[in-house]
């Protein structure tokens, strides 16, 4: 399998990408294309002894910046390594992209370039999260900000397919993110994507609230692209915050700094539960290839984890489960 | 001043409710009428010696249930401790109500029987967060699941309101909680209500997204209620959850559990701090009357703050300051 790597995108691109890559290399016996600009990343490469044979740089002329328009950056900058790596995939040149690149740009480059599943209305960006009692997904957390309810079912039916496959969750269950349990709670919107959710055949066991998400209450959790976007930030935020206000007053007196002392294992484990770098890169489900999108602060463990779950991706056959899901599933509107 | 407390809302009551109130009543000059089942109430608060001269009981001979719908409650249950609490104030026999009961029949019965402000579209529900750098504002968390942009600069205006005379910022800023923080992001609705803010003369900084919550970026948090609810209990669980898993890694090892007791006072203190009944009960804002709401499992220290924050919200005359704030900012939409 050849796997395009973006290597321009990220806050500490393109030494993190490399290095990444340069451990999935080791490990995976993939082939690695790094792509973007050829002198920077050789000279990058060039500090691993050896080079693994299996990367190798392929070269585009720009850079999308993380503040540019996800659009624009699209039309005025074709020969960007996010351009350039999902046309590897259209053209059968790569198997997988994946870029910790401006999230936008990637949606809308995917979009353009290797365009939808057969079914598929819109992508969705689904996120693993460490909850109390394992993992949930979520889905979608920022690719469509205003899905409409048939939109809504098809994330079910792909993070569905996810769940099984690459979860290992042989039926998983389905929530539907709302203000309260009851059927009747949320807007005209929310009562008849629930009942599509509910006609579906999937595992739905109804609305779930913001407390139940961290619970485990459901192994899929479905939302849309604003709600989601919001509840992740806030999530990364709010683990941060506790963590630095537990420090702070860990350091307050002599009895608490050596409680924090041999508390330090503890803590490491709590961070490793915590830490979104174990999953790497979220999948941007419904596109027509395979397409992946790693937070802009990655570690190189993030990247080689995302190799590695592009890897999974493909030797699951995701796309072709999706397909079948939406063929099987979906309720045509009248 | 006279405040009418739901006596029958919440996951503890009228338990907890009763505690509350005498809590207070010991502390504040304040007199103090719990509404509710007499018998129920007089029993309870005759474990109480001696019982406050500043507490009274005002029968209601029904309650809404916390699974009940809000509007029907309203109908069928004319004679329910959260509607005839609020009767009180409309007839001026008491200056605010507080309840811990179902928040949708608080707010359905505060709009029906108070009526809005002057000028006010919609009501809001303000809550108190605390952050790394103190304590922000966020408004709408659910008495409004589908604002439009006119509704959110209210909720700025009263937020604002409310910043600057319970919580002491001077020039409170204001932020609008997005998937980005540039102009051009979200929907149409979003950029149509960043406009709006901008031009009212507010301290609006901008957007915010959800990773700014926690770390104190705005005084004020504007959101539409859908978004702000699901953050309260993200946030809410997601705490409750690293505590968690924190205490499970904490007792794995014998040395880590020394860790652990010895760190008990920082425990302590990041409690204090993340811990939401310090501020007890949430303004109902933009109602014509004074309104709070407080949480399903408030403890009677919830309560007594709720109560406190009462008497605050009345002595700075925080409705008078929102007609007020109204007047001035509100653009018309022609």
């Amino acid at each position: 399998m050849k796997i395009a790597l973006d290597g321009m995108g990220g806050d500490n691109a393109p030494k993190v990408i490399v290095e990444g890559a340069v451990l999935a290399a080791r490990q995976l016996k993939h082939e690695i294309i790094i792509v973007g600009d050829e002198y920077a990343l050789k000279n990058e490469l060039a500090k691993y002894k050896p080079v693994p044979k299996n990367i190798s740089v392929h070269h585009a002329s720009s850079v999308v910046e993380m503040y540019e328009s996800a659009t624009s950056s699209i039309r005025k900058k074709k020969d960007s390594s996010i351009n350039v790596g999902m046309l590897l995939v259209k053209d059968g040149k790569a198997d997988a992209f994946i870029s910790a690149g401006n999230t936008g740009a990637v949606v809308c480059s995917a979009v353009f370039n290797l365009g939808l599943l057969p079914g598929v209305e819109r992508p969705g960006i689904a996120i693993v999260l460490p909850t109390l009692y394992g993992f949930s997904l979520i889905i979608d957390v920022g690719a469509n900000l205003d899905p409409n309810s048939m939109q809504l079912l098809q994330y079910a039916i792909m993070g569905d397919a996810y769940a099984k496959y690459i979860m290992n969750k042989p039926n998983p269950t389905i929530g539907l993110l709302n203000v309260g349990t009851e059927e009747s709670k949320g807007t005209d919107f929310f009562k008849e994507t629930y009942k599509l959710l509910q006609e579906s055949g999937l595992n739905f066991i109804g609305n779930i609230e913001g407390r139940d998400i961290f619970g485990g209450t459901a192994d899929v959790i479905i939302s849309d692209g604003f709600v989601g976007n919001v509840v992740l930030k806030v999530s990364e935020s709010l683990a941060d915050t506790i963590k630095q206000m537990l420090k702070r007053e860990l350091k307050k007196g002599f009895i608490t700094k050596v409680g924090a002392l041999l508390s330090i294992p503890a803590f490491k484990s709590l961070a490793k539960v915590t830490d979104y770098s174990e999953y790497g890169g979220a999948p941007l489900l419904g596109v027509n290839g395979r397409c992946f999108i790693s937070h802009g602060s990655s570690s190189a463990k993030a990247i080689k984890n995302a190799i590695r779950v592009s890897v999974d991706f493909m030797s699951h056959r995701i796309n072709e489960h999706i397909v079948e899901g939406v063929e099987r599933f979906s309720i045509k509107p009248v």
